[in-house]
């Protein structure tokens, strides 16, 4: 899939308009990520088969450096600052699975925005959370490490978490229940978002660290979905875990129900999996229609006219997730430029706004692009060998991921557009 | 899902414009659908989980009548003379378990085209095929018969079988293989398209008939797909079978290539199937938002208007649906009632643009139907034990249906439209 | 148009798919309709260029007896009873011209609400009524009489008129304003809906019968829109007219903002005028390709592929409305026939349902074939002169008209299909 | 619509996303274009309805310099070279007028090829023809001269000129017939494209130079279409036009029948037009909603949720728009950067595929949200008076743009990504 494989020179040339990274840390992480799709890409169907959790790839992962891209050099990373890239970084390693891309995410995206927390920790001088983060970085880094983000809860939004974090000697006791823990089987540091009361009847929301080791964290083993069977998303329930107060609770601030510019890292790259899964949908495509005759005629594929407008719609689909994925994601790093670690400024919901057109149309092209690839393989793509029939399975994850429903989605940008606070009928 | 189960008045009156058979056999057939149905929905997801053919479900279908609904009653059926009603039929059995009813299809359909066949025996004064193919069907009606009618082979269409019936001493050796030979592993006799040398470098097209246990015959088991998991679509492969020629081998015509009326049993009901498949997501889309709470507000989903907006796009899409069955079933029997059991008089090519029209749209709004649901429903419809989840990918059988692909369709509507022989460039 | 000018005999087969009317005088009616069109496409241009009215179709239709359709026979129309060959019509003339269909259907559909209403009125011998009816029926079909049924006021819908009748000695003052006054021009009757106080804070709605020479009564002309340009439909203020207490206001029934079966003789014909508008669209493409060669190779448009693909989706298109025009057109007239003349019965908000389902997707449909007729045609299409051109501006009406945007029509489709009151939040 | 006069924080966040130009003499361009935009607001629905052409905003626009962007600082002009900030330019100027932005880029454009012809005969020492296009550039900055650059032919494609050059004494005469000649009634001065024989059965392109006075040149008054009523788009007659051969012909090369980079700077800002238009309806819809009240309850537009939810479909559909613009955009200045004025190298088939999926979305996506707001805005917005009716009509001309009807580009883009030659079935 990369350029160095290609001789045909029109494809070439076509080819060489999908994303680049802007940075040169991004390039070394892209070029990371197309390395590793071609390995995952042997295995995809078979844990796919299994729902079972690819630590071998993870493994790789953390071998070559890729897991650690967005620590800085100094700590051990590759350094990658770029949210574009990230988000690049990740769609080349969903070609060639993506159940190991949102895993992967998971870890990547929390190692940035531990990072976050660390540049705030420096800004605002507190030293013991400065080293309490900067020696987690050099572990992930060193592969010591494997990050999960819980945020999704039943019955509510990433916003406004339900798990609950209460004071108690020495510490903190934290209950509650997190779905889609993403990368749960493998990880052994969990992050998962808790609010705490603020004393007056409300609530403030927190990050908290608990090493799977604690009494009272339980894994729930059992992920078992149409697509996406390899992501290893577990149910994680928290039962009176104890963390101590130093180092078991980071990031308080009053931002209990706000959707902003929060959780950006967690979600872009998210975003720009499904563009993968349609870039890989694309190429299987491309590869039957050069190859397959069928009919009385024997004639081939690609050279039906309808199937060239198919792929052509294919094009279009693509040229459209990838401007939306390139425009967005400079405007976010830009965004980042100018407000640094600043974690939810009034622009940020502007901004969001911009990253929920992203989604909505990223998502939904994708599922699109895979279902034109099945009608342009026929019938053998309905079999469950065939890697279309994973994709399209894999693709229909986009619209489920957070913060919003599609509806949602809506009413969100529609309300920032009118210039009214965006908050939800829900 | 039945007028009296419902006591809401306004549901009881939206549910009342679901099709209606037209006939007084098919009021029969239809109340057996729907009883058979409710019990085949609490099998539905073990089978599809498993892969495995629901047997029981064949069973019972024989015990009922269901499986002769179209067997004349002076041979023992429920004497359903109505495509449409057949249509009917399926998209409520279908209701409960797609896997079933495009399996039970084959059965019924096959049994339905070997009425045909019969008509044109009594009216030739083929009087031994008459005999035969009343026996046949007496055994249908006696629950003894498990019909499979393997059409479909890779690299060719329908019409154009490459499975070659040669001669040899008292009958005919059979060699070739079927693909998709739904309900294979219940069929007890087998009735593949085949074609036959004219002896002058042409090919005329007949139907064989081939007992399981004949020497050759193999049901290739491994039946493994994205979707319609319990529907048995196994290959089937015929080496040098031998079948005799006083009953091996009927209804030879000069049919090569040509694609018109042929098919219906088999064809239309197979697209009244997914109307089923979106009724049934529906269903679910329905009772789920009409009984959950969701977001820091607890409001019920149903009384969020976008929910309403994507109930009534859903409400939209099956009004389309359901008007084209019946509007196109009433034109198919129509035109039955004035052609008779011709097998493929020329009105059939403008006929079956129609029927193209239908299953275009009848297809792809199946699919779209379940993706709205899986909206409604959030993320609890991704996960494998949620009906939809199996919904979704028996949703996409749709469009790999013969005996066009969704391109090939749009050429041959064009072409009739346009008042141009629909040879199709394939 | 018609069967008998068509040689080709696959696209003699294709139109006989054209909707039929189901009754003998509807087919009386039908060709009525047809033979206008031919006659009013002629003129259309020219009517549509200027935005005059086109009183001589007018004319034509009272001279052939069209404009008396839904008067019984015994007082001298067609005796046409059944809205589906109302709808039949309407889609027939509306090829022709879809000014002058929408304008003939306010007369038509005036008459056959009056006829409704004499029917209730005979139930209950109210004599008077009756005789003034029965009069005013016997001048429709001599051709002394031209309805107009105002219905539409700005920031209200229709089931909400803000016009009001007020007692005063020997009858009522009417004051108000409607727009969209189709046909006004040539009406010389107007029936516009106003309320009444109900005494107790609420409001009762009414008919009232207001002749063109009412003191007060003023037509605005200078109607001058995107399209329908040739139909007439001014604005109608009313400011203190007098109509006299016996023959001026009738029908009055508590009907205040309900949505039900109600206006189903204006809306429904009005829905099929967007089919007929599609059927046009369709001949012309279909004319244009069949005939014009393009490009290096002169090529016939219509042996392209990708035509012949546009050609189909227009055909998809067309089935997908007739269908919807036919079911819905064939549940009203068993409503009719189980509910007589009773005005709003519950079940008619079931029935509404449908229909907005209908005109959801009929309207669209017209807009989009219009659009692929335009591809099809190439630039120009794009000129004044060309009659595509009139039948983008004209397609565009449908979504705007009564009684809900699209958006509404989604919420009340919704809210019925939940079970729910169908109370819009506007 | 600029930010200075947005004092709503969300809205001005939101608005801060549009496009902006990439260099310093771009902005000055985009400045100007909102300027003028703002004035020929005012004039535009007079042009629309009468059809003339506004002369006085072509006056305006040379007095300003936005006439003369293209131009080399050093020849007077404002040096803009980035196509990019073009197509910002022309978008900002089809807020207020689209018929004024595709004339004016017409003579915009035109001097841009002009510029791109300099740079060629720089390279290659023609002197001659470098003074003629220097004398030529200094008029056009001190606005003495108006470009047509008449490229459309019926019945075949822009890369195939029918117009020809023959040779005579002292240089050629011209013969052929143009049509879609925007700008014509303005200008002075017509570079039409030929063809010359090639002296072997073939044919070589090149631009001719006319000035108007010349005799046998003949604009033929009249353009008279659905939208773009502003434009002069007329079709303008060569008849035995002379030319002298050193200043007559120019850009002679072998270029007949392929489409490549060639015709950018006429085709990129066309498209953009049509972003310009989408955002004007995005204003029109916004002011609506916020400000108006409908129904019984007289509740905000923009407070219904349902209403929220179009305006962020229009929101969705314009960040799609804005994307595609702005990342083909940096890859046409990017690939300019590389090539230099070459006119047609083989990677601009590859970058043709990426304006083409520009073309398809943007010119879709621009009758998508006029169709959006006109439903937002409800009946109003059919009045021949209201902007969006006006929208409406400009919009639709888009898709007849050359050099490719929608299913051409399908055929052109599919088979660039296949790898094939994009010579068409036409």
């Amino acid at each position: 899939m990369t350029a160095a494989t290609v001789t045909d020179p029109f494809v070439a040339a076509a080819l060489s308009y999908e994303l680049q990274p802007a940075t040169e840390p991004g390039k070394r992480f892209v070029a990371l990520a197309e390395e590793h799709a071609a390995d995952f890409a042997s295995r995809a169907e078979r844990h796919d088969r299994e729902g079972s959790f690819p630590f071998e790839n993870f493994e790789a992962l953390q071998r070559s450096g890729f897991m650690a891209a967005m620590v800085p050099r100094e700590l051990g990373g590759l350094g990658v600052e770029s949210l574009y890239d990230m988000m690049v970084a990740m769609s080349r390693l969903a070609r060639g699975d993506a159940s190991t891309s949102i895993a992967a995410n998971m870890h990547v995206a929390g190692a940035s925005l531990i990072v976050r927390h660390l540049r705030r920790s420096q800004a605002a001088g507190e030293e013991r959370t400065v080293a309490m983060l900067e020696d987690l970085l050099r572990k992930v880094s060193a592969g010591l490490v494997v990050i999960c983000v819980p945020t999704t809860e039943p019955g509510t939004d990433i916003t406004s978490p339900q798990m609950e974090a209460t004071l108690t000697e020495g510490g903190y006791l934290l209950n509650g229940r997190k779905i889609f823990g993403t990368a749960s089987p493998a990880a052994n540091m969990f992050f998962p978002s808790v609010r705490i009361s603020n004393g007056s009847g409300g609530y403030l929301t927190a990050t908290a660290m608990v090493p799977r080791d604690t009494p009272g964290l339980e894994v729930k083993e059992g992920w078992d979905a149409l697509g996406m069977r390899a992501s290893g998303s577990n149910d994680v329930a928290f039962k009176d875990c104890f963390v101590p107060e130093e180092v078991g609770l980071f990031n308080v601030r009053d931002n209990y129900g706000k959707v902003g510019r929060g959780f950006a890292e967690l979600d872009l790259p998210l975003i720009s999996t499904f563009l993968g899964v349609a870039e890989a949908a694309r190429e299987i495509a491309l590869a039957t229609v050069k190859n397959q005759r069928k009919g009385p005629n024997r004639k081939l594929l690609g050279e039906r006219i309808p199937i060239q407008h198919l792929i052509a719609e294919i094009e279009i689909d693509l040229s459209v997730s990838r401007a939306l994925v390139e425009r967005v994601g400079r405007l976010v790093d830009d965004f980042t430029r100018r407000h640094g670690a600043v974690d939810n400024p009034p622009e940020g919901i502007a901004l969001m706004k911009e990253v929920q057109c992203m989604k909505y149309v990223v998502n939904r092209k994708a599922i699109e692009v895979v279902d034109r690839a099945m009608i342009v393989c026929g019938g053998g793509a309905y079999m469950s060998k065939h890697p279309l029939s994973r994709l399209y399975r894999d693709a229909r994850a986009g619209p489920f991921m957070q913060p919003f429903a599609p509806y949602e989605a809506l009413e969100y940008i529609g309300k920032v557009a009118l210039g009214m606070e965006p908050a939800l009928d829900r």
